[in-house]
């Protein structure tokens, strides 16, 4: 059976997780990139685009599975060295800030596009290889600069075709989380180090509250959870009191989110009946709750002062609550944020495979990250920005509806003589040189039916023929596809008759009766 | 002196070979690649990016290295394969065109645009990343498919900005080479993995015919070559008559090159006289002398004949010896081609670093390589593309001048008084709803000789400041620093009186004012 003549011939495949795209797949992207990248501009960002290889100790680890510390990465050695693929953007900005401090300007807004690679297990829609859109300012301190990035993100997600409406910025503070965790005593401002793994349980907890719900955190932060399944997740063994401190912060949270609504009819399903207290300013509720909560954390404070101020500049701009709210459940998984975070969410649902509705969900995030450029230079270098889930707001693009996935094919011109191609070609030169997209039929012309099929797998909105006959009347047939499809499908023989799909025309009028097509097709 | 205190810090450098590209960098590449794109849709041809990671056996070893089969890609262990970094578009391509060959269409027209990766020795401007545009047509035996390569490279370089006569593409057919090979007794058709390595090093010396002259290809082809330094170079060890062979198909070559009368010139320097024959269609008399040199090797005959159909095509759609010629002398690098083959060379000249006038050089080559997606398949499947060097070409535009590397800086709202974040941020506001490119200041404000150096650094045309009288006043201060760079760098006292570069106006009327003078600017 087997066959083992010559060599061994290569698997043609894309290695696993990676993917190619094809067509629209690319110039859909590249559109939609194209006008992200008009909004930061005129914000004032300048384009940045690294090396896509980065040293190992350059780039860190600050990858959010905290369980995997030495894998994320594609990595290989060199000489000393440990090279690596980029896994984020914002690493690579931190090295840069760093390398070229003397050369840019202070602060450096910048925006930068590309693929980025995570070595993790692949599974069905979940690729190594994905594009991130980024914005950051590097050297403001100010929260002005975070305020600068929510709005532009707004403006971003409006431009590409989300409407308001649509979607929501919601805007929490670490500083505001690390003061509820120093009042509920697992955060001590002398020691930083002690009650880590505590507090990432926590953060965890509260990051998946939509999914586990209230009792669900409650397990976490006490003795630990066990789903469904009968699995076990280690809890962060907190004592009541320490639970009840976080609970009441998570009370907050399920008053203030973009959802609270949808999400407190949700918990109430669950179990726990809700009452929605967002009101018509919910960032200006949510503020005065909160400081509440954080009781007389300095940090806490300090944290929560600055929500104020990113919603009053905001507000000044003219981004209301519409677009843009205060939200205490926003945690964000990546461990170098120290101030502000956001989130941008898609509130309208789609439908899934199976017919049902589902929240579509983040597309961007980011915040406030002061000491990742630092680790270089040793001196504090602040810095906030945000990062653009490509694919995903791809495909909220297109379940909306929104994306020109129907690029017209090239008019196709067939070849009925092979020893005529240099005519044929002439007409293909005449239709590109009228700016009119057009090919010759490049395969092997035997077989007209193969012709006309590639120029149905093309989606060709025209075919041109020119047989030796016409050739010495000096005209050409152009057959008009779309219409020819219409009456295929459609139409009665009457209509056929007055609506001919095939037209016979001079050779000097080729050009212009395909735009006259093409025009009446648009 | 050590101060091992704390960690270490990761060192900010990009790996050796490795660089980052800054804002005009990154958008004056993508202006110029919007624009090949643009062309290559027109042709019919559709966008394919295929992932970075591919597996090693399915990349293949065809650098043009032949020293270091092993090396030249970026390369780690995944369990049990070997995944890498894709060295160019093409071995992607063939790859694609195998694992998808029921669903594309045939012929399968694609361009590919991104960074590729070489693992090389780094060196003074060669890099180990690098942009490359192709586009490629699979499926299609015809040499119609080459001729259109041919005629697209024309047009996509004048898209970008060469104009005709500052560029040439110069074509050859592999066939040919193969022709005179056997002719000279180093090529059995029916043994074709004889002397192999003989006509490795003939095809490589006829490459470097430029830089080595006939002498020096001469010595190559027999015992070898010693260079001024004293290095030996192995040569072929041919027999005197099979160096007559191939030096009468040099003599050809070096009639026929689009630099025939320059490099005549050179040759003659070099202790050769020599004559230009080129005449007034020098592709013609180029096939007329071909086919003599080939003498009755089939295969030479049936590369000279595809030759001379390329020209005609050409010639019936417009593309004369002005843009495209036939030239015996290109050979290029890589290893996979089996037919046509050609090369876009910029033919004016520029000053080096010391002055002295350079040619430009190649950057596009390309040509037919049949057997690439027959590795995967086992069944031969025709194809033929061109790559277009990016960086090489974005080099040229950038030396005559044809690149927009002023890219405007932003207009920058200045921060007098910190406590009035929210008016600076309402006009910044202002400005880009207008679609003005603008930006608060957003370092610490206290020092405002740092507002205007940042404002200088960034290019801004224009800087507004308010401060509290102006606030009360409600106008704010414009302050044109294109106008003020010019004062202070040309004008007398008295022209700097009657041009005032900071003028007063009412806030409502900012935006207005502010467009006035960029207008003014344009």
């Amino acid at each position: 059976m087997a066959k083992t003549k010559g060599p061994r011939r290569p698997k043609a495949e894309t290695p696993k997780g990676f993917r190619d795209y094809f067509g629209h797949e690319v110039t859909a992207r590249k559109a939609m990139l194209d006008k992200i990248a008009e909004v930061y501009h005129r914000y004032g960002f300048d384009a940045l685009e690294t090396s896509a290889v980065e040293t190992v100790e350059a780039l860190g680890k600050f990858l959010p599975d905290v369980d995997r510390p030495n894998e994320g990465v594609f990595a290989w050695e060199e000489d000393a060295d440990w090279l690596a693929l980029r896994y984020d953007l914002t690493a690579p900005l931190a090295r840069v800030a760093a390398q070229y401090r003397q050369d840019l300007p202070t602060p450096y807004r910048r925006y930068a596009m590309g693929p980025v690679w995570r070595n993790e297990k692949p599974g069905p829609g979940r690729f190594r290889q994905f594009y991130q859109c980024d914005a950051d300012t590097v050297g403001a301190a100010s929260v002005a600069a975070d305020a600068e990035i929510c709005a532009m993100l707004s403006d971003a997600l409006e431009e590409v075709g989300i409407p308001r409406g649509d979607y929501v910025i919601r805007v929490n503070n670490r500083k505001v989380l690390n003061g509820v965790m120093e009042v509920a005593g697992i955060l001590d401002p002398a020691d930083p180090e002690k009650f880590a793994s505590e507090r990432g349980i926590v953060l965890r907890a509260i990051d998946k509250l939509d999914r586990l719900g209230v009792e669900g955190v409650r397990a976490l932060l006490g003795e630990g959870r066990k789903d469904e399944s009968g699995d076990v997740t280690k809890g962060a063994g907190l004592r009541t009191e320490q639970i009840q401190r976080i609970m009441t912060f998570i009370d907050v949270s399920l008053q203030f989110g973009p959802e609270a609504q949808a999400r407190s009819k949700k918990i109430a399903m669950m179990g726990r009946p809700m009452m929605f207290l967002g009101g018509s300013n919910p960032s200006a509720s949510a503020v005065k709750f909160l400081r509440a909560v954080v009781s007389d954390s300095e940090q806490g404070i300090e944290g929560v002062y600055e929500l104020e101020q990113i919603a009053s500049l905001l507000a000044a701009q003219g981004y209301g609550p519409d677009r843009i709210i205060i939200d205490p459940s926003v945690v964000r998984g990546l461990g170098y944020y120290t101030g502000p975070v956001f989130e941008a969410e898609l509130t309208f649902s789609i439908e899934d495979e199976k017919g049902r509705p589902r929240q579509f969900g983040s597309v961007a995030g980011g915040g406030r990250y002061d000491d990742l450029v630092k680790r270089f230079t040793g001196q504090p270098v602040p810095a906030t920005g945000v990062s653009i889930g490509v694919d995903r707001l791809l495909a909220a693009l297109q379940a909306k509806g929104r994306l020109d996935t129907t690029a017209q094919g090239p008019v196709v011109v067939t070849v009925m003589d092979r020893d005529r191609m240099s005519d044929y070609m002439g007409m293909v030169a005449d239709l590109r040189a009228a700016d009119i997209r057009a090919e010759m039929y490049l395969g092997n012309p035997k077989n007209f039916g193969n012709q006309l099929k590639y120029a149905d797998k093309r989606g060709s909105p025209i075919a041109i023929i020119q047989g030796g006959d016409e050739a010495a009347k000096g005209v050409v047939q152009i057959k008009d596809l779309i219409l020819g499809a219409k009456i295929a499908q459609q139409a009665t023989v009457e209509e056929w008759k007055s609506q001919p799909a095939q037209i016979e025309v001079a050779r000097e009028n080729l050009v212009q009766t395909v735009r006259d097509i093409l025009d009446r097709h648009k």
